[in-house]
């Protein structure tokens, strides 16, 4: 029996391969461990949801094909950019259930294969000739790295709400934003289309990593590929937290001494177990379903095509995934 | 008494002015120690002079003024940005006599700040719509990194001269290049006057980073603002080096030596004095020479401007330098 899933997923397929071709493809000679590099990071798959986005809403307006593969191929070399040095900086040993790039080299070579990546990334946008396009690809690159500086530096917080929605706009939605945006603009839409596919792509964005800070609670780790319930462990905040302690009246102190690592960890362990079996989770993924559904009121305007349908498919996807 | 130096720096000056402010400012709100680094960083000075490569380039051929400053904005943040990455990477404590980011900062806030300044550079340089530009720029720090890498992974060499020039022309010469080559870009020049200035500053930069390997051997580390003849200790083999050892029958083995690091410190010591005083020097500073005369020749068809004297100047500033 097909799913849902696999829907919105066939109609982007043979578009997906030309993607992944790309992203392997380099016309410079360049240092061999580069590519051996590239082609590891890319082994693992992953759901690739941001190239679907581009070609899902490139194919709905109707926008050159060449030049969406080469937008959806750069914002995936980006976004695997900055998970090469994420993990370095971390020390996360496995992403996508395969060992992480600073595992097997060195810090600094580390470094600069992400800076490679990077270039990589840049290099394919810049192919495209859009000056729109590229002020919005470095804009979003200077918010995702703003948002793990702000992360890193842990400075006190005045409204942790706040600041929840900040770091995942950073580290998530800017980058479907710009999926979805970016499209919109290689199709010569009019800017109401153009900012409601960004719309669109913000809310999705937000959604996905809601439901991911979700999974991070719930899931095993054979499942999403790498150890759960770190975010808590690493002293990181996230909705399903937030919600469960705001019924608490010590609340903000926990919330405090939970970001300064101050919880010993039998602590730590007595709220996971508490936060897991509250009705915080479920609270948390109807706030993920909200975003969704005004995601999905963006679409309304749009021309009625499969690729249409199969934004709503994965709007739907994004919820009810369990990886 | 004024010198050469002075002249093509006067030139200059009031444009180096706005170009300064446009590295300092950005639009968009992020981390107050995202600004504190970057003032930090340009703080140091430096010589400016892919800027000023930039600037003079642009006056000579009749660049929009504003594109320029952008541009030459944009070209000192990329270098800025790969000098932070390269300092963590070798652990250097200075860099132009100020202390360099890594020993303030975490090596992760250190690689996440070099990004944010990659960021903010390819954002000037979007600013100025050019997709040949932007091209060139993604190229440019691909090359860059290339090189970094292949030093960093240290294979066994073919050609120890193919190696150095290959290396120089990675860390420098493609920087200067897309200084001279990006400002007669900007300019609407035809295709043999963009040609000629990109040459030009292949050239010149060859020739500044000839320069550069000397003086490790032949300055004090009050004018370098670095310890001197670090690259020998570090196992890196420039010019006067390899002249050396050219004469030495044993030459081969002892590369290879030095660069798997196998020579003990006295070796070393006594390899140091022997080329300080030894003919490679003068042999190294007229292979610079025949470098800087034949980036003149690139100027010859030029419009005769106060700019081009200034290039002239800046050339053979490039040779004469002592810091």
């Amino acid at each position: 029996m097909k799913t849902k899933t696999a829907t919105f997923f066939d109609l982007v397929r043979p578009d997906l391969l030309e993607v992944e071709a790309r992203m392997l493809f380099s016309q410079y000679q360049h240092h061999p461990s580069l590519n051996e590099a590239i082609e590891h990071l890319l082994s693992s798959g992953g759901k690739r949801i941001r190239p679907i986005l581009v070609l899902l809403t490139s194919g709905m307006l109707g926008a050159n094909h060449e030049e969406s593969i080469n937008l959806a191929a750069s914002i995936e070399m980006l976004h695997t950019a900055t998970l090469v040095h994420d993990d370095l900086i971390d020390g996360s040993m496995l992403r996508r259930g395969i060992p992480t790039l600073n595992t097997k080299w060195s810090p600094g070579a580390t470094v600069l294969t992400g800076d490679y990546i990077f270039a990589r990334a840049a290099h394919l946008a810049s192919t495209i000739g859009s000056k729109e396009l590229m002020k919005i690809y470095a804009r979003t690159l200077m918010t995702i790295v703003n948002g793990e500086i702000t992360q890193l530096f842990n400075a006190q917080i005045i409204d942790p709400h706040q600041e929840y929605f900040d770091r995942i706009y950073a580290k998530t939605a800017s980058l479907f934003e710009m999926s979805t945006e970016g499209a919109a603009i290689l199709s010569g839409s009019k800017s109401e289309v153009i900012d409601a596919m960004k719309s669109f792509g913000y809310h999705i964005g937000i959604a996905f990593q809601i439901v991911d800070d979700v999974l991070d609670f719930i899931s095993d780790q054979e499942h999403v590929g790498k150890p759960v319930t770190n975010d808590l462990r690493q002293g990181l905040i996230t909705l399903p937290t937030l919600y469960y302690l705001e019924a608490n009246p010590e609340g903000d102190k926990l919330i405090e001494k939970l970001r300064q690592r101050e919880m010993d960890d039998q602590g730590i362990e007595r709220l996971i177990d508490a936060i897991r079996s509250s009705g915080a989770i479920d609270q948390t993924l109807e706030q993920a379903d909200r975003f969704v559904s005004a995601g999905e009121e963006m679409l309304d305007g749009m021309p009625d095509t499969p690729e249409k349908e199969a934004l709503h498919e994965l709007a739907h996807y994004v919820i009810k995934r369990t990886v």
